[in-house]
């Protein structure tokens, strides 16, 4: 029997496993500190295609291919896909798994999509409505700047506190049996994240409308399970950059609790910010989920850290949205993945 | 113990009953031949507020918080809500839900949302997540063809095969237990979706892109089961409109499967499509919410039907793919649902 935890919070009695993953990226995090724990490095930044929209489902094809295959599995094996993206109608995800034939649950979480579908997958697989799910997220710099901001020809100037889409996208497979693997790497727990709104306007500082979110979704995993921060090697956030670092930091020290030695964010470790001029840091669904299925994953593979909370964040947010004069709320969903 | 039931099915052996629903619509809806069914009327298009969009959120506000209501429950009692729109980025729902502190997952399944909510919220409750779920899809002409089409102000023709968006936003409030109602509507199982492109780009024909995802769904819940066409009292799709009607009749013939008798389809029923002048038959998430939410729940506590099959159609494009020349597949989601 799974336990529900507090207000937002599952414990799975038999957690599901993650027993394949794949992370690809393009050219910019290619350069970046963590580009060798990445498995596809691309030179392209359209993946061979006519478009950055197309570029970007190349990127979900190949990664959900990649993660199932990881996992030994043939797509025939995969029960449901949950996946998403930050393009209007989740163009990226359809057009890069229309053709796999698996049965489909689109989402969207703005950058928490790795989070919420990571989340999703595990209740489906701990229920026993499948033996093997996947779940994917992705963004694309060229695509996500067409959208939402500026043409790139324009070339406007950026202010400190923005941060840079990742190109990039990563996919897991999810399971309820290890079948013999090396290293059990299991999600034990989730902690579903409510919007949050803090009144923040500024489309050009994400990382202040999501810290809210986060902060939120924190408190209530350490205080659903009865835990401490120390309880885990990293607490680790999606994509608040370093702007929203400070806020979180501060908002979780207000309410008694002390992140500081296990905050990590992916954004301020996907990119060299200094050198690679990405001011704040990394953002979108990609960079939370080429980091987990990078870096993070191998971390605990590799037995240097035995607990992570993986919190994406996710700027609620459309061009239409903000020319209203609307606010940016935040959502985060937090996923407890740890080494048994 | 839930069953998986072939490839794409899942039956609830305890399943979860619908305790509480709400239907919101615009004055176009309040002139058809639904209307006496829907619990607000809104004579104004806006719903009181600025925009389009802000009146979008307004309606999904309504829906929500009166299902809540109609249930018996307060907001602090719903441990869930899946919630999704039309627009890019869901900023209906997000400025919907966001202060209602309820934790959320934001779906996208274009108009097969409701389906795509319906059925994680029934796997959510049966699996013993949560003890009350809301699922609930909106969408909305005005903001639907500023965003996919042309401004309104424009005046362009519409072909006889387009369809009209409905102005309209329906919640569920699904439970573990019906607590004593008089009424027992179940839902009993569930088919989900793959994503079925045909290779059709006419943006104006959205039920000939949909109805091969209808008819492929409806064909595997049918198999899944081993039941006839004859089980249901009604199968009913979303928004196939009287050209994806037909088409999805044909298809199904092919396979020797003949549902002329049980179907149905909620844009042809929710307008009187020659005197409203809407051609082919409504559409959007808010189309299929509404009726089920409104007509067909009516028709199941009346006990004039006692089984039917709700399937809501997606047709899954951007302005973004269209203009970039992509096809427009479609996705429909079944979901089971039965008086006991």
């Amino acid at each position: 029997m799974n336990v529900k935890k507090g207000k937002q919070s599952i414990q799975f009695e038999k957690p599901p496993f993650i027993i394949g993953e794949a992370s690809i990226c393009g050219p910019k995090e290619a350069e970046g500190p963590l580009a060798r724990y990445f498995d596809v490095l691309s030179e392209d930044p359209t993946f061979g295609k006519a478009s950055w929209e197309e570029g970007e489902s190349e990127m979900v094809r190949q990664a959900v291919s990649m993660a199932i295959k990881k996992a030994g599995k043939k797509k025939e094996d995969i029960r449901y896909i949950f996946a998403g993206d930050l393009l209007g109608q989740l163009i990226a995800s359809t057009f890069g798994i229309k053709d796999m034939d698996i049965p489909t649950f689109g989402l969207y979480g703005a950058c928490s999509t790795c989070g919420e579908g990571l989340s999703l997958a595990a209740m489906t697989v701990a229920a026993g409505y499948a033996d093997y799910v996947v779940a994917e997220a992705s963004s694309h710099y060229g695509s996500a700047e067409k959208q939402f901001r500026f043409p790139l020809e324009y070339g406007n100037q950026r202010p400190l506190s923005a941060t840079w889409t990742v190109t990039g996208s990563g996919a897991f497979v999810v399971s309820n049996e290890n079948e013999g693997r090396t290293e059990d790497i299991c999600i034990t727990g989730i902690t579903t994240g409510k919007i949050v709104d803090y009144g923040v306007k500024d489309s050009f500082n994400m990382g202040a409308c999501m810290a809210p979110a986060a902060a939120d979704v924190i408190y209530q995993n350490l205080n659903d399970f009865g835990i401490k921060p120390t309880y885990y090697d990293r607490i680790i956030t999606g994509d608040l950059g370093k702007v929203g670092k400070r806020i979180l930091i501060e908002l979780l020290s207000a309410n008694g609790m002390d992140i500081t030695k296990q905050h990590m964010d992916c954004g301020i470790e996907i990119f060299d910010n200094e050198e690679q001029d990405t001011h704040s840091g990394g953002s979108g669904c990609g960079c939370s989920a080429i980091t987990l299925a990078g870096y993070i994953m191998r971390q605990l593979k590799d037995n240097v850290w035995k607990r992570v909370l993986f919190v994406p964040t996710g700027a609620l947010l459309s061009t239409v949205s903000f020319n209203e004069g609307q606010n940016i709320p935040g959502i985060a969903h937090a996923v407890m993945i740890e080494r048994r």
